[in-house]
């Protein structure tokens, strides 16, 4: 929707036609978890705009249909209509965005298939209103990503009993591991029963089609309810069968012009395409709205004449889980080792605000440093509730390539009630380029 | 005493002596407000490290020990001692820092005299025991500044009616006044009586020594507490009167090394030095811990045969008043004009959440621009509590001088607890550029 709202708005006499096979248009999916743990009521404040909205913007949203092929020769795609028989049609286009997200990866296991995957309004829906029924009952959150841990903690916050089960020995493997091992402990106390080093073997499911629990290679733990949260990935199929090109992540090969790699005129943005990591130059799949929202700009830009360039992604990211907020930006200790980088790093823990201020607390910072030239290439960080954003200062160095040298002076913001006199962003750097 | 720390830290045998006047070392003079207000209830929360502690790392601390005179050519201080009858002695030296702090500036008017200022712990603790001996009686604060409002909101906390008083037609000089203005209603909403473009002609003292009020261009108010918040200059008495330099700001005269200007072996940091602003290139004087932290530190280890340089500052600053949180960065508009810059200027009010995050709330952002190069040069923003920080990403991106264009497209971290999808800083730069 970014990319045909950016189209619509630089051209106004444009045609612009969007296809959706589901119910809704622009709705936050990252919100789903905070739906189904209560915090957000309605499903409808997760949608940012409504078809209608989108109407009125002038877009030809047609809601219910799916694309079933695309025909790149032909220039055409093939749409399946939402009326009883499900009629095909064809469609063309002068230009094409392929903006079809990603789909949940059930683990292939038996019983896997019983259960509906949490990635849709209408399936977190469905989720929220099992457990309104039958709240009483346990509940199993399979994968300890990010997405597990909201969910977990989501269901803890209806008061039900919950167990989280990741198969590797760390939970959060998005960041490095002693930085992960601080959210095992926030999630503990919250009453979450965490299983790492477990792998889920089966999904037991009753004679009336629900869960009643799951076997793992530590046992049967019985639930009402088992969630699976073990990831996702670009939806390709379609593009594959029109034979559009992949990435090395899998997803689709784009341009930093949004421009799918050996076409004219097919765009893509979003959880489908690739970003280019701006550290590695290699191809990653990074899947957040954030990047989808730009990217889609971009798309929505370069195909209406203009020349806008997505810079690429430094896999930035955050979340807050069990009252703790948990960030990252450029590369992790082993991600830069495996992408080659002769690194120093350095870990600080300092107060979020001044030593005396009521609300203070605790941030961990993890700097990683280039060797010789102490070019900063990434930063974690693990601490209280507000802290999480100083990533965004981090990112920010990263993405300017300073060394931890110069990062140590900069002027960041001082007062009692938001940092201590040094800012743990500088007393990280400080103390990286002691060991530099 | 971050100079005197870090020469010892680097040279176990050096011999290191702090002279102070008063009793306390390494105080956060930031944090009396929030004392008097009694969020923090002990004042010896507000010491960072006592007289006792430095000297267990090594410093010859000599507290009530009051230099009253330099002499340069001999390379000895005169230095009054606390015991009856004030004996002065000479001490030699090989190197001297002078770190002298600033010194309130009392405004020219009848009565002011009988009034002291409230900068050190001692000063703090007297205000806050005439809050609680005599809290029922009316308090005016004088000085709209950060200081000033702190303070006021400190008195309402206590349960006081207080009255705020203003020369300026708008509160919070340090940021231009569309900004200020959001204070305004701020402060008016917890309580505080605002009276802007009001002048303070005399404070009226009765016969016991105590305020009874002050006479202003706007008639009389009656007040049994008188607060004078009317901004603090370098103290540079017994550096003018040994020789030393001045720079432009009216503060020492020092180089990017602390090193005095002019001189071998007289260094100078924080409230009572000169620092360099990164952007018009002039010398400029900031009052603030963060500086003092790290200018102290560049003149430690430069006088011990070190080689840092304080690459000067941007004038961030962060307040929080009444639930808002204030921030600045770079130059305001008319700051830039004054310095010839030719700029756009925008402004942007956004969500600090996903728009149904419970907790979301409004965060203004305003930037500017240098037109032609796009290069950032300045940013302001208020908005809800912890909203505020979001200046330190505004602050490296002045830093790095990185364009309003180039700024959009960093990645910051997003997730529905911290931000909402593109992060206002990003919505910001994008509108900046759309001007350009």
């Amino acid at each position: 929707m970014s990319a045909a709202s950016s189209a619509k708005r630089r051209e106004e006499d444009l045609e612009v036609v969007v296809f959706e096979r589901g119910p809704y248009t622009s709705f936050s999916a990252c919100g789903i978890p905070f739906y189904v743990g209560d915090w957000v009521h309605g499903l409808e404040e997760l949608v940012a705009r409504s078809p209608q909205e989108h109407r009125e913007a002038g877009l030809d949203v047609r809601m219910g249909h799916e694309v079933v092929a695309i025909d790149l020769a032909a220039r055409e795609v093939v749409v399946r209509e939402p009326r009883p028989g499900g009629g095909e049609r064809r469609e063309g286009f002068d230009e094409l965005v392929y903006a079809t997200g990603a789909e949940a990866v059930l683990p292939p296991i038996p019983g896997a298939e019983a259960l509906e995957p949490v990635r849709t309004l209408e399936q977190g829906e469905r989720l929220k209103a099992s457990v309104a029924d039958r709240g009483d009952e346990p509940a199993v959150v399979v994968g300890g990503g990010y997405i597990g841990l909201e969910t977990a903690e989501a269901l803890v916050h209806r008061g039900m009993r919950v167990t989280l089960v990741e198969r590797s020995e760390h939970l959060f493997g998005t960041v490095d591991p002693d930085m992960a091992d601080e959210i095992r402990g926030a999630a503990e106390a919250v009453g979450i029963d965490v299983r790492t080093g477990v792998e889920v073997q089966e999904v037991q499911v009753g004679d009336d089609g629900r869960p009643r629990g799951v076997r793992t290679s530590d046992g049967e733990i019985a639930a009402g309810h088992v969630v699976l949260a073990t990831g996702a990935r670009p939806s390709t199929s379609l593009a594959e069968e029109a034979g559009l090109q992949l990435g090395e992540s899998g997803a689709l090969a784009v341009g930093a012009d949004q421009r799918c790699t050996g076409q004219e005129g097919v765009w893509s943005a979003g959880d489908c395409a690739e970003s280019r990591h701006r550290l590695t130059g290699r191809g990653v799949n990074v899947q957040l709205g954030t990047h989808a929202n730009k990217q889609g700009r971009v798309a929505g830009v370069n195909l209406t004449g203009g020349d806008l360039r997505f810079p690429g992604v430094l896999g930035t990211a955050i979340s807050r889980i069990c009252h703790l907020e948990i960030a990252r930006t450029g590369l992790g200790e082993q991600e830069a080792a495996e992408a080659g980088f002769d690194c120093v790093v350095e870990k600080v823990t300092a107060n979020t605000h001044a030593s005396y201020w009521p609300e203070r607390g605790d941030i961990t910072i993890k700097l990683v440093a280039e060797r010789g030239s102490g070019r900063l290439i990434g930063a974690q960080l693990v601490g209280e509730q507000t802290a999480g954003k100083r990533i965004d200062a981090l990112a920010l160095a990263v993405w300017n390539e300073m060394s931890v040298e110069d990062l140590q002076w900069v002027d960041l913001a001082y007062a009692p009630p938001v940092s201590p006199t040094i800012d743990p962003v500088l007393v990280a750097a400080r103390a990286t380029a002691k060991l530099l």
